[in-house]
């Protein structure tokens, strides 16, 4: 198998070459109800069509498949374990290639690719998985690091706890959207002005509505309520990948996280990227976190230094106007725990995990300008602008405003990527009346 | 219709009198599917087996709901709305009162009596519904105020944003488990001696072991992601309530909770009662909450007075060796926001709850001594040993204790109770190795 795919109209710079081979779901106006397809160049492979049309068993050597590629989510898919994934991904990569053994199968019958190829912008994406439970954690250092030191000086910065363990907090499933899905501008309480005490808020539209420029991990195998995941057990529970974007309302996060956390600076959205990125895909692109100077707990001790993965991420911001800035470039590798440590500290108290649940990375920033993850950082907690074409700035979103992230590894021909994590604000409700 | 029932056995002191009509899922020798049932006395009516045998139509005045109690949730029956519930409750109670209109159906119904209406004790419960979300308040006033005072002292007991908006955080919905369920002892990390700076955390089982009595409440039906739902409009969203022990390892969370909340020390278990007793059930039970002299945020303001319940709540302690000891006695009305309060303000930035959703009130104490709902409060903060019969004690639970939260309204013979919300604690696994 070589590195190219027969499929056309092949761009070396898409995130979907052959190396790639993510999942989704998809609906297409002949098939309307949400079923699995991957992507593969500017093109989707419908996989419900595929196996109902041939005889896969030469590709995949354990059974069809038929029944999960028919699902409306991701999840029959993931819970059948990552031996199956990978068969899966290297299956369809000897179909996709331009060397293909099998090319009656697919490539030479024109009859079936009319129907099982399809362009990406005819089909419409949907949430990949069904989510049980979210957890949101704090891995991104250089963010902790600079929220902390805005709050509380750069000595005091992050919290005793921070190097011990992968802090982290549940969050929301039920407001977590696909790309593209519009994202309202919250309302909620928050205090205008901090130094009027006793504090007295008021309830509005957030003016402090931000981005957090995240990597997400799917969980494919659960665990027995009582039965952790040990560290080294944690890579096989791992189904892929995406990115997320964590909106935050911070005025109102400001004022209702004491004591007990963030809650509706949160809740309102939260933006995945449609495609799954196997865990498979990302092997090659291990490198080693942030440095860890404190002596770890057994359970967190990792064998491999190379735990995290040097994805390349960016987020633009696009005005109402149309003009986009590339407000920030940065790697997945600035966290100092990876998803196994993740995983270890979630169960080891015996939580347990559900095929689709989803862990949130925490805000992804570098150590230097330009490398930030969030506005509040980009502006200094909202004291300097953002600069941005069409002689526009921010200091935190506007209306009208979209934000896409995306990420790859890879060379040119040979990426992985995961498509675009977009989501575009549009202005809050009017206050709500009682009747 | 007269408020008894010609159920037999029947015990004035049972909390399934004609007047609750609680909604719960069970299996039974004869058909092992979860499906729906309600408890009168001490039996339980099997809906699935009730809608198969006799044609409902004359006490439904709508459609049979046949499909809906064959489920294994009780999320499709909830759906339907609150004015379906109250007809379906309210034709329950016609079939099963003494002077029932419509004897043949069931009373004198020798055949299908025999399949449908079982001893409690021979059914086994299963959790009432599919959890979406769950997300846990801190509305108990006096707890709030007890455990703030433990911390920051008296003055500061309370953080600003206490009485200007429901402080609540997500908790995790997978590891709900159903009264009966066993309750492992969490490991965690902690802080043996926070005196020794740099703090040094140890990994082990918790050494406190605690347990939160708080009432739970059912969402019924959804509103749309970025449509909130308004106060007045929120109870038409609740389904019903449940008894709620939000298990709590202390060391854990005192360690891990700042600055993003509490996470292990909350997600190894939260157990809850079997039987969701209807909102109409506790209807005639309603009350003035905690009077909040802050002026509230118009979203917050709710015309009636009286919008908590009066809920005789009980906490026993059974040792290892079978000695029970009521440990605290208190009532639901010690709140100082209600569920539509709670709603109201978690849908405000448009966070959108699903069927199945549960809300947790928090920990319930009252005023005085004797009325507290956690052992952190009776011991406080284990500095003070708790008796038990048997010439025991506790500051924090051992591994084979059991709690069991009970819960009732109304006189002898007419009750609106939860039955039993019990767990039992087993001692933590070995420590996680790595293989
Ligand atoms: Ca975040
Ligand atoms: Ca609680
Ligand atoms: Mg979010
Ligand atoms: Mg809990
Ligand atoms: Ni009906």
């Amino acid at each position: 198998m070589s590195g190219s795919t027969w499929v056309p109209n092949n761009d070396p710079s898409s995130d979907f070459s052959l190396a790639n081979i993510p999942f989704g779901i998809i609906s297409t106006q002949s098939d309307p109800s949400p079923h699995v397809a991957v992507a593969i160049s500017s093109y989707v492979l419908d996989l419900k069509v595929l196996v109902s049309e041939v005889d896969l068993t030469p590709i995949f050597t354990s059974s069809s498949h038929a029944d999960v590629f028919a699902q409306p989510t991701l999840n029959a898919f993931a819970q059948l374990g990552r031996a199956t994934h990978r068969e899966v991904r290297r299956g369809l990569q000897d179909l996709l290639a331009a060397d293909t053994p099998y090319p009656h199968l697919l490539r030479d019958n024109a009859h079936l690719l009319e129907r099982a190829l399809l362009p990406q912008r005819s089909v419409k994406m949907h949430l990949p998985m069904a989510i049980g439970d979210y957890t949101d954690f704090y891995a991104g250092y250089h963010h902790a690091f600079a929220v902390g030191a805005m709050f509380r000086g750069p000595e005091n910065a992050l919290q005793p706890n921070y190097s011990h363990l992968p802090v982290g907090y549940h969050g929301r499933a039920s407001s977590i959207v696909v790309s593209g899905t519009p994202v309202g501008r919250p309302v909620g309480q928050m205090v205008l002005d901090p130094s009027v005490l006793p504090k007295q808020p008021t309830t509005g539209p957030s003016r402090r509505l931000d981005i957090e420029l995240e990597l997400g991990c799917f969980l494919a195998t659960p665990n027995d309520m009582g039965q952790p995941i040990s560290i080294a057990e944690a890579e096989e529970h791992i189904f892929g990948y995406v990115l997320l974007n964590d909106w935050s309302a911070r005025d109102i996060q400001t004022w209702e996280y004491v004591p007990l956390g963030p809650f509706n600076g949160k809740n309102f959205a939260s933006t995945i990227s449609p495609w799954v990125v196997l865990a498979d895909a990302l092997e090659p692109f291990r490198t080693a976190g942030i440095e860890n100077q404190t002596p770890l707990q057994d359970y967190l001790k990792q064998s491999r230094p190379d735990n995290v993965f040097d994805i390349q991420l960016s987020v633009d911001l696009t005005t109402p106007e149309g003009d986009t800035t590339t407000i920030g470039r940065t790697s997945s590798k600035h966290l100092m725990w990876s998803f196994p440590q993740m995983i270890a500290h979630h169960t080891l108290g015996g939580c347990p995990m559900r095929t689709g649940d989803l862990l949130g990375s925490g805000t992804i920033s570098g150590p230097t300008a330009g490398e930030r993850g969030s506005l509040l950082e980009m502006s200094e907690g909202g004291k300097k602008d953002v600069l941005l074409y069409g002689m526009d700035a921010r200091t935190f979103l506007k209306d009208g405003d979209s934000v896409t992230l995306r990420g790859f590894c890879g060379v040119l021909g040979a990426r992985v990527g995961f498509g675009e994590c977009r989501g575009r604000i549009y202005s809050a409700m009017p206050k709500v009346s009682e009747s």
